[in-house]
Parts: structure tokens; C-alpha cells; sequence
């Protein structure tokens, strides 16, 4: 039997047919269209399964289920996706819709926790009975893996770790709170902190970077500067790796998974990210003297969504 | 058989011979004496064993196993103790020791992770397939029970909520860091912040309940005025039940468990805490229209650390 994995992303939507080795046979990929209907965004997506199947040689009635990775939240029981902002999708029945295309199981969840999964099955955290996912982009999204399982709570709404409250009354948060974890640990709060910085202090190599247009800052703007030792840059980086340790700490803190991993768009920055943070979070930490949880990169890659989303069960 | 627990306090040490359906046939207790050596503090504590076995009228051999609960940290497969400080206690080797005098199997444990046990098993959050229990005294402590059984994390160092960061750079704590949430969400941090009113406004009930002397404000000085209405009383009890709904939002959007369960000594307020709480975190989690978690008072009483002392396994 075979297994399809989509990742419904920002700007596209991969598919990969996968075999029980976890090979993928075959990918492809189609840019999302906000503008259509859900009925034709639900047969385009279904268009993309049968091409992609094609591709890899089989026929869809082999497939023994499709699991679906989405920016967002669904219901797992009924397979509706309650909230999936970048789409345009709220209470929709995307299961219902989809099998009247492909009559096969349809899974879906939140793409932190398919990541997590792919992490936890081939990935860096492969074996580990226990670890958290921490994807480090625009906002912050993490998945929970407890006894070789995604959690995501008891009524499905955990592994939030962006929306816990890490500084009471702190920076507003799109979600509507205030001083949520996300607003100083994604790449967003990391080219906050540099504006801030930035206000009052002009002489920096990160305004030479994006020929003085402040808005052009991105996350690897202050990293390529702190990399090259731009004082202002080593002082932003400086304080956002010390937030990113606390949030790691806190993690340990509570949860004590046997292993954090970290991914997204941030962890590019490979051990220029990770081994400030393993060396800072140990501080933060309660118990200091014990044993305590692996922190590690992310290794999956852009495949991660296709492999998670096709071991969904 | 029977099952002794053990649950070791600030002041002293109780003492329950429980019978296969969780009966207690005997209760005792005595006082702790850290002036003691550890060699004669685990030689009382095995005399008190003995007492209360005799107490029920049941031979030591027939114990089947002995817990123990402690304001501290154990490792669980060596049976030390790694530190309990009201005991004056760093790194003690409590199972071996004890074992000397009966040789039973000895189990340790965190003793708000042993309340948690038991509001699973006897109390509010019985039949939940996830739960975390909160106690708010003097600090905060926190029990994560996940299919029936605790969650002190793969190293043994979770479960530690009082030390989350709940707001970043804020007071400091015991641990050594700072805006730990058990310094907004802790007896003692309610106390702080009717000391900060006070500093502001003199004239409160909360005065006139200690007449005069600001030190002698305990938590229930602040929540007996605020039942009378006292403005400044009532404020800073609004804002300390504020932290307290962040604080279960954050437990929401993480871990998401089935039921919250808040014991401890300010919970003995009851549905004057509770009830505002309930209302107040919905706003605090990220998917609002979704079924959450129910939020309980523990109902387990001063027994809860002697009976989920018993039940460990």
C-alpha cells in the first residue's frame, strides 16, 4: 500500500506518494489559489493527488490513506479544518469534500505536528519516546511527540507554544493577547528587536545590508550582520537567543520531553542558532545538576510536511 | 496487601496504611526534626511506618510497597533523593537507607505530582485521561498526569510550572531567575501585590484586618476583603486572578489537557476563586470556539499526599 502526504503551505501545496519504506516515489507541487471556491480548491487539491500517483506509477485505489499538514487547526474525528487562515478556510468539510474526488481516508493536522512527527520517525528526533517540535519562522508553531505520538491535547487545541504567555502585558500579539511567546522568539520578533535597536543606534552594518531601507530587514539580515560582528546586530541576536533559551528552559520546565528540536526558516542558521541556545538554556532550567533533554536542529528538510503528513494515523 | 504512604511536609510527616480498594485503616503523623541526622530521620520515619501498620493491625511484611511524597526532587529508579530542601535533605540515598530498616519497595515523589495522582484516582479529576494539577501556596506546584500515570518528563525535572517564564526580565525568584510564574501566581505573589497597593493607598480593610502591620497581610487578609468589596483589595485581586487565567490559558494552549484542577492552600477560597478563573482564561486561549479543558477545584483534602503517596507505582 502507499501513502500521499500533502503540505498545504503558504504559497503552495506539495504532494509525495510514499511507499511503506517511507520512499517518495513521486512529488509535486501546485501554487495555492486563495481566490477559488473551497469546492475547486478541494479538486484542484484532488487533481494533484491523481497526478502525483501517476507519476509515481500507481493507481489511487492502492492508496491507503492521505494525510494533510495545514497551517492551521481540524478537527481529527470529522476531518473538518476549523481554522486554516492562509487558505480562506473556516468550518469547512474538507474530508467530506475531498472523498466525493478520492474515497480514502483523509487525516489532517496541524503542520507544526506533521513536522514534528517526520522529526520523530526520520528524523533528529528518531526513537526519542518524548520530544517538542519548535518551528522558528514568521510566528512561532510547535508540535508535542509523547510515546511516539503526535499530542495535540485532549479537545485537539494544544502545542501552541507560540500563544503561551512568556511577558505578562508585553507586545501585542495578533491572536488579540499580549506577551504571547511568539511576539520574542520568531523571526518576526527577531526584525522587531532590530528596528527597536535600530531607532537608536543608525551605525550598523544591517542598514549597509538593505542599503538603508529599514523595512527590508529580515531575520538573516541581523544574523549575516552578527555573524560579521556588527555590535548593534550582536546585541539584538544576543538578546533573542536569550529569549529563545528561556522558551527552551520553560519547555524543559514543565514538559522535560527527552529530546527539543528546533526547525524553521530561523534554524537555517544552523549552529550560529543552536549552540549559543544550548549553552545559554541550562541556566534557566530548574534542576540544573540532572540529566536533561538534547537540544537539536531539525533535519527533515523541506520534505518534512509530505513525510508527516503520509505517517499520519 | 496493603500499601503505606508517606507524605513528608513543611511541619511533619503523615503516615497511611491503605487496604486494595483505597481505604485508610490508619493514619499518623509526627513532626519533622531537620536538626536530625539523615540516618535518624529515616529511622523515625520507619518507626512511624511500623506504628501505623500496627495501628491497622497489619504485619510489615504484608506491605506490598511504600511511597512517599516530597517537596523536592528523587530519582525515581535509584530511589535517592536529590533535593529536598525543608528536610535539609541533598543527594541522600532515602530508598536504600529505609530498606534497612523494612525492606519493601520504596517509591518517591515530587508531592504535587502524588496530589495529582490522587485527584486522578480518588478525586476531581478521576476517569480524565489527562490532567494538571496546579497547587497555589507558597510557590507553585504542578502534577502532569497523562494516561492515568505521571508525566515528570524523561530525565524526571518536568512538572515544574511554578518555573515557567511568565513574564520575561520581571521579579525575582527564589531559583535564581527572573518573571518565574509562581511570582505571579503563588500565595506569596498575591501578598506582594497588596503590598504594592498599599504602598499606593492606606486606606483598606486589608489594614484594618491586621491592624496596621502590612507584614502580617496573608492571601486570605486580600481575598476576606475582597468578598467585603474593599476597592484596593478587590483591585489587586482582580489582577492576581488575571495571572492565574493566563497561567491555565497557557497550560491550554500547550498542553491542552482534559481537566485543570487548581488545589493548595488558596484554593481553599473555593468558587470565590474559581468561578472568576473560569471565565476569565477563555479569553487567554488561541481557539476560543473550541470544547477546552474543565477547570476544578481539588477535592482531595489533606489526605490527597498520603493516598496518591500509596498509589504510586
Amino acid at each position: 500500500m502507499y501513502r500521499v502526504g500533502i503540505d498545504i503551505g503558504g504559497t503552495g501545496i506539495k504532494f509525495g506518494v510514499l511507499d511503506d519504506n517511507l520512499n517518495i516515489l513521486a512529488e509535486k507541487s501546485i501554487p495555492t489559489c486563495t481566490s477559488d471556491s473551497f469546492e475547486n480548491q478541494i479538486g484542484r487539491i484532488a487533481e494533484g493527488v491523481s497526478a502525483t500517483a501517476f507519476a509515481a506509477g500507481i493507481d489511487v485505489t492502492s492508496i491507503h490513506s492521505i494525510g494533510i499538514g495545514i497551517p492551521g487547526i481540524a478537527n481529527r474525528r470529522t476531518g473538518e479544518i476549523i481554522l486554516c487562515t492562509n487558505m480562506g478556510w473556516s468550518h469547512v468539510p474538507f474530508a467530506d469534500e475531498f472523498r466525493k474526488h478520492i474515497d480514502v481516508p483523509v487525516l489532517i493536522e496541524n503542520d507544526a505536528n506533521v513536522a514534528a512527527l517526520a522529526e520523530s520517525i526520520v528524523g533528529v528526533s528518531k526513537g526519542a519516546s518524548s520530544s517538542v517540535f519548535i518551528t522558528v519562522g514568521t510566528g512561532i508553531g510547535s508540535g508535542i511527540i509523547i510515546g511516539g505520538k503526535i499530542w495535540t491535547g485532549f479537545h485537539g487545541i494544544g502545542g501552541e507554544l507560540g500563544h503561551v504567555i512568556f511577558d505578562l502585558d508585553g507586545v501585542s500579539c495578533s491572536c488579540g493577547n499580549r506577551g504571547c511567546l511568539e511576539r520574542y522568539c520568531s523571526a518576526t520578533a527577531l526584525i522587531r528587536m532590530a528596528h527597536e535597536a535600530l531607532s537608536k543606534e543608525s551605525d550598523s552594518l544591517m542598514l549597509k545590508i538593505v542599503a538603508g531601507d529599514v523595512s527590508k530587514i529580515e531575520a538573516r539580515t541581523v544574523i549575516d550582520a552578527a555573524k560579521q560582528e556588527d555590535p548593534t546586530a550582536l546585541q539584538v541576536y544576543s538578546r533573542y537567543i536569550d529569549c529563545l533559551s528561556q522558551a527552551v528552559a520553560s519547555i524543559v520546565n514543565f514538559l522535560d520531553p527527552e529530546v527539543i528540536v528546533i526547525g524553521g526558516g530561523v534554524s537555517k542558521a544552523g549552529s550560529f542558532l543552536i549552540d549559543p541556545i544550548k549553552h545559554e538554556f541550562v541556566k534557566y532550567v530548574l534542576y540544573k545538576d540532572q540529566p536533561m533533554p538534547e537540544i537539536k536542529l531539525a533535519e527533515c528538510g523541506p520534505e518534512a510536511g509530505i513525510i508527516g503528513a503520509a505517517m499520519l494515523s
